[in-house]
């Protein structure tokens, strides 16, 4: 355990350590820091304590305003970067405990720091992983005979989104106007988004990419997955299914997509892994996760409506499980990125139960019926001034490793 | 006229003067420059001459390995940059012309430099803007009666790339493996692509950008569009065709994505722009270019073969008036980037006759016809070795506005 006290509710226990990227009042320079209980430790302070191996001679990777370059070196100095935070951080470890000034400079009260995209994220893919939320969404779409396309069974269906539309958490998000046919006897028209939706998604860091056209040996791929945050895939459904055929989803997907700010390394999620089911190939390794989620949503100045969504709970017949195979398909069997650039790739985790149903598309059944939120209040689709807040966690003895809220404000279109 | 000699076939004419990123032998640090004839101007060693009222307290942008700080400068710095560079470059102006020590540092013969990708994209979006080529692929793909979507009349039909694999011309290509079903009848196969294509495009650079969320009104679209090269978009038709439905394409699209080094600035293809088609607003801005495209195949080891592609011609009703539309779309319509990033548009331009087919896939018929290149060669799709070269170029009165060469070899599947 850790001389840093955390509440046994915290997502951020020492078995958690996740980076992120900050800045404060008085330092406005953005900063890599690891949080633990309510506190961030600054890497950029402590950057000399690094005397591995791999990092003595990497100590400025932490003194940047990205994970990039952090990310860039590789499994190994993510692991040994690891050890040494559990090392620092430990009840009998003195260098930090006992360093009254160092410690004043190190730590920074997570309620005073103002947080940022961990990465500066060169391209992102949005996979299709839930069987339910592709049959229930191709239902709604092209009709029950044509809900499941016949490559879905076989390989991970995936599209690129834009990078560039990433927010962290806390960015509003804007109503988006756009061409919809909501009648299909008469023309399409233009306007605000009358379906604005949420997608609740796990998003992986990609980092210490290939070059171009040189795969990754399938044993190697778990090397190369760096973390994990929160996802919140904002969808204008209107747009989307007037525009999807046949290039896929663009307009209606690209006005805005929310992360949580913390990377919770995939080894802190290790001692949460379920086996995975049988695929293609015979590896172990699986990124599946269990843990709970709550979805929130905040009418215009009224009060905070619960929307429980439970998902991938360890009791559940998850399809979390099908991530790992998702990524080591796009790192192995196809050619991908160069390492110039930091990937991520996210996935849409729900199972078969409508209380676990991660969208309002599903909840609502496409505006048909209403979502109870308590307290009188109803939604088909989002209100502007909705607050919408994901959060999750996976949950040890006695501690948790989660990954704090990721939350946005929907604004009315301009 | 410039001092500089320069052939009337030369692409790069006074009147052209196009920005790229190059190195030397000599110098390999990454610099900006910009060609004329055979030469190129480099800009970091005569960024103190840009004098006027926006560059002056802004020359360290011509100073950097890449655009995107020239680019994000805006439109009326793009302007400045270049009425500076005809200055200096005329044949009356002293400057340049006369310092003979000056001249020996700042000139650069393209023969000798390297050439790099000229900006960090961080995005890049994929326009299906031929209804001609959206017709075919969608006959192949889908039957006659699917063709062309509804929303194909309406809206630009378009999705998101992977930037990541956007390479310049000169890096070869890997042959991409990946799930396919040429049996329909059986289950799907893993392998290399056997259906290797290319498609001929041009490629915006969008410079100064927007805020997330803030349209760009329809007005001042053109001044965010910086300018265009020639792009070879290397398709798996195989991997796509099993791959794309209900997202679009992926794999089959994203292992490598070949631009020409030299953007051509949006002013000077003003002179050969055309008259607009009607659309839904009444701008008469139009980027239509008018230019012949050659494209070549080289077999492994033997001569170089013609397959000559004439496309945008003035006589011809070509689909490139359509480019503007699609981009003030992008930039007004909808909700697009901010401004840290610099995007990639591009489209497929084509016309109606088979002669213009900017594709293997439509003038091979999805390879129930093979392609005559010449002595005796012939192709459906590509094979191990090929070598693909794009060109194009406006031509005035004893001059031209051109591209350079996009190129790219076909290595063997790994």
């Amino acid at each position: 355990m850790s001389f840093v006290k955390v509440n046994e509710k915290s997502d951020f226990s020492y078995h958690n350590l996740p980076y992120g990227v900050f800045s404060t009042a008085g330092n406005s320079r953005k900063r890599i820091g690891v949080a633990i209980g309510d506190q961030i430790l600054d890497l950029s302070v402590i950057k000399s304590l690094f005397r591995g191996p791999v990092l003595s001679d990497h100590q400025d990777v932490f003194d940047q305003p990205t994970l990039n370059a952090f990310m860039g070196l590789g499994y190994e100095a993510w692991r040994e970067a690891r050890r040494t935070l559990q090392l620092l951080l430990s009840a009998n470890e003195t260098t930090l405990r006992d360093d009254v000034n160092l410690r004043s400079r190190a730590f920074v009260l997570q309620s005073t720091a103002t947080m940022h995209l961990p990465a500066d994220i060169g391209d992102y893919t949005d996979f299709y992983s839930s069987r339910d939320h592709a049959t229930n969404v191709g239902i709604m779409f092209r009709g029950k005979d044509n809900a499941l396309m016949p490559n879905w069974l076989r390989l991970p269906v995936g599209y690129h989104g834009r990078a560039s539309s990433i927010v962290v958490s806390g960015t509003p998000i804007r109503r988006p106007s756009g061409q919809m046919r909501p009648d299909q006897s008469k023309p399409p028209v233009f306007g605000p988004s009358k379906q604005l939706d949420i997608e609740l998604e796990m998003a992986f860091f990609v980092g210490g990419g290939n070059r171009l056209g040189e795969p990754i040996p399938i044993e190697r791929a778990h090397e190369h997955i760096f973390g994990m945050v929160l996802m919140n895939d904002w969808s204008a459904r209107d747009i989307q299914a007037w525009e999807y055929v046949p290039l896929g989803p663009f307009l209606g997907k690209n006005f805005g997509t929310t992360v949580s700010p913390w990377v919770v390394p995939m080894e802190a999620l290790l001692p949460f892994v379920q086996p995975n089911t049988v695929q293609v190939h015979n590896t172990h390794y699986s990124t599946e996760l269990c843990g709970i989620v709550h979805l929130s949503s905040r009418a215009q100045g009224g009060s905070l409506l619960g929307m429980g969504l439970c998902y991938a709970c360890p009791h559940k017949d998850s399809k979390t499980k099908v991530c790992v195979c998702l990524i080591v398909h796009v790192l192995c069997v196809c050619i991908c990125e160069n390492c110039a650039f930091k990937l991520l790739f996210r996935f849409v985790v729900f199972n078969s139960e409508p209380e676990s149903f991660g969208s309002l598309l599903e909840l609502s059944w496409r505006g048909t019926k209403t979502v109870d939120l308590g307290e009188g209040e109803t939604r088909t689709f989002l209100k502007d001034g909705d607050e919408v807040t994901l959060t999750g966690y996976c949950e040890g003895s006695g501690y948790r490793v989660g990954f704090g809220p990721c939350t946005g404000t929907v604004l009315p279109a301009l």
